[in-house]
C-alpha cells in the first residue's frame, strides 16, 4: 500500500506510538485513541488525527485493532526488514550506543564500527571488529545504506561524504554541527545540548 | 520583559538559530532571515514566524540585529545565568554525556554525579567524584534543579521521584520509557532509537 505524504510532525510520533503498541499488544486486540494517549502521553485528538493520515480511523466503542495499527505504522515508517546501519566514530558516545538495546525492537542491527584509531582498530566490542575507514569501501557489497556518525565535530562531514559516496542514504548524527549532504540523503541530527537548552524555557526563573 | 505563549516547536528551533547566530556572530552586526535560513537549514518564512512571535521583526533591507536577537533568545529560553545539573546513572551513555562540550554553551554545569554502584562511587570522571544516590538529599542546598537521567529503563522512575523530591523541576531523560511527574516539572525524553525508527520513512524500500 502506498501511503499520501504525511506531516514530519507526525512521522516524529509514529515511533512512539509503535513502542507503546507493542508493550501493550499482549492480550489487546483493541485500543481506544483515549488509552493510547494515556500511555504516550499525547493528547487523543492528535493521535487521532496522525492516524487518519494514514487512513486508520478506528471504531467508535472499539477503538483500533492493534495488530493492524502495528502492522501499519510499521509499513509507513518501513520497518519490516532488518536495516543494517554503521556507526563511525567509537568514542565515548559510539560505545555508550554499540551497547544500546533501542536499536534492535525497530529492526536496526548494527553491522559494522568503524575509528581511525590505529589503538581502537580491530578490537572487538561485543561481537564486532572495529574496522579502519578504509573499509568503508565496503558498504554497498555488505547492503549497509544508514550509518551513524558519533565523531568529533570537525571529522563529521568528510566522514559523511564518504559515507555518501559510498551508497549510505541515512544518517543519524550525533556531532554537533549541519551536515551537507546531496537532497536523497537524509540526515537526522541528536544534538543533546539543543534539547538541553529549551528546557529552562519550560521552568521558573531560577 | 515577559514574552507570550511561544508554540513548542518554534521553541524546539530557538537553539538551532542561537547556536548559529553565536557561530556567526563574530564581526556580523546584521543578519537576514535568508542567511540565517542558510546556516541553520531552515526554512526563511519560518525563521521570520518564529521570531515575530516574540516582536522581532528585522528592518527590511538589513535583517535582524545579531546581538539583539541573541539576547532576545536567551531572554525566552531563559538561558542567562549558569545553571546547575546533576546527572544520574554513570554507565556508558552517562560518561559520554559528562565529556560533552556542548552544555557550556548553553550555560549549563554538570555539578554534581550520582550512581549507586559501590565501584563507581567515589571516583574522579574529570573534576567530579561520583557520589552515592543518597547525596540527592542535598540537591536543595547545592541550588541544582535540572537532572539527567542516564540509567536503565527499570531504575528511572524511582530517580526521576527522588529527584522531583528534592526540587528538580527539569529532567533530561534518556532512559527509553515515560516518566510520570507533576505537571510542574519538565521532562523532555531523548529516545535515540525512536530518532532512528523514523528515519526509514525518508529512505528508498531497502
Amino acid at each position: 500500500m502506498r501511503y499520501g505524504k504525511i506531516p514530519d510532525e507526525s512521522i516524529r510520533r509514529l515511533p512512539i506510538y509503535l513502542r507503546s503498541l507493542l508493550l501493550s499488544e499482549q492480550g489487546t486486540q483493541n485500543i481506544s485513541s483515549r488509552k493510547l494517549a494515556e500511555l504516550t502521553h499525547l493528547n487523543p485528538n492528535k493521535i487521532r488525527k496522525d492516524f487518519s493520515y494514514f487512513g486508520a480511523f478506528g471504531t467508535p466503542g472499539v477503538g483500533y485493532n492493534v495488530a493492524e495499527l502495528v502492522k501499519q505504522i510499521r509499513a509507513i515508517l518501513k520497518l519490516g526488514p532488518v536495516r543494517k546501519a554503521a556507526l563511525v566514530g567509537v568514542g565515548k558516545l559510539g560505545s555508550a550506543l554499540l551497547g544500546y538495546p533501542g536499536f534492535r525492537m525497530y529492526g536496526f542491527e548494527i553491522a559494522a564500527v568503524f575509528d581511525n584509531d590505529p589503538k581502537k582498530i580491530g578490537k572487538k566490542i561485543g561481537n564486532i571488529a572495529v574496522e579502519n575507514i578504509s573499509g568503508l569501501r565496503s558498504m554497498r557489497k555488505r547492503k549497509i545504506s544508514l550509518a551513524i556518525i558519533t565523531t568529533p565535530a570537525q571529522a563529521a562531514q568528510k566522514i559523511a561524504d564518504m559515507l555518501v559516496d559510498k551508497g549510505v542514504n541515512g544518517i543519524l548524527n550525533f556531532a554537533p554541527r549541519y551536515l551537507k549532504v546531496p537532497k536523497k540523503v537524509k540526515v537526522i541530527t541528536i544534538d543533546i545540548a539543543m534539547d538541553l537548552a529549551r528546557m529552562p524555557y519550560y521552568l521558573p526563573a531560577s
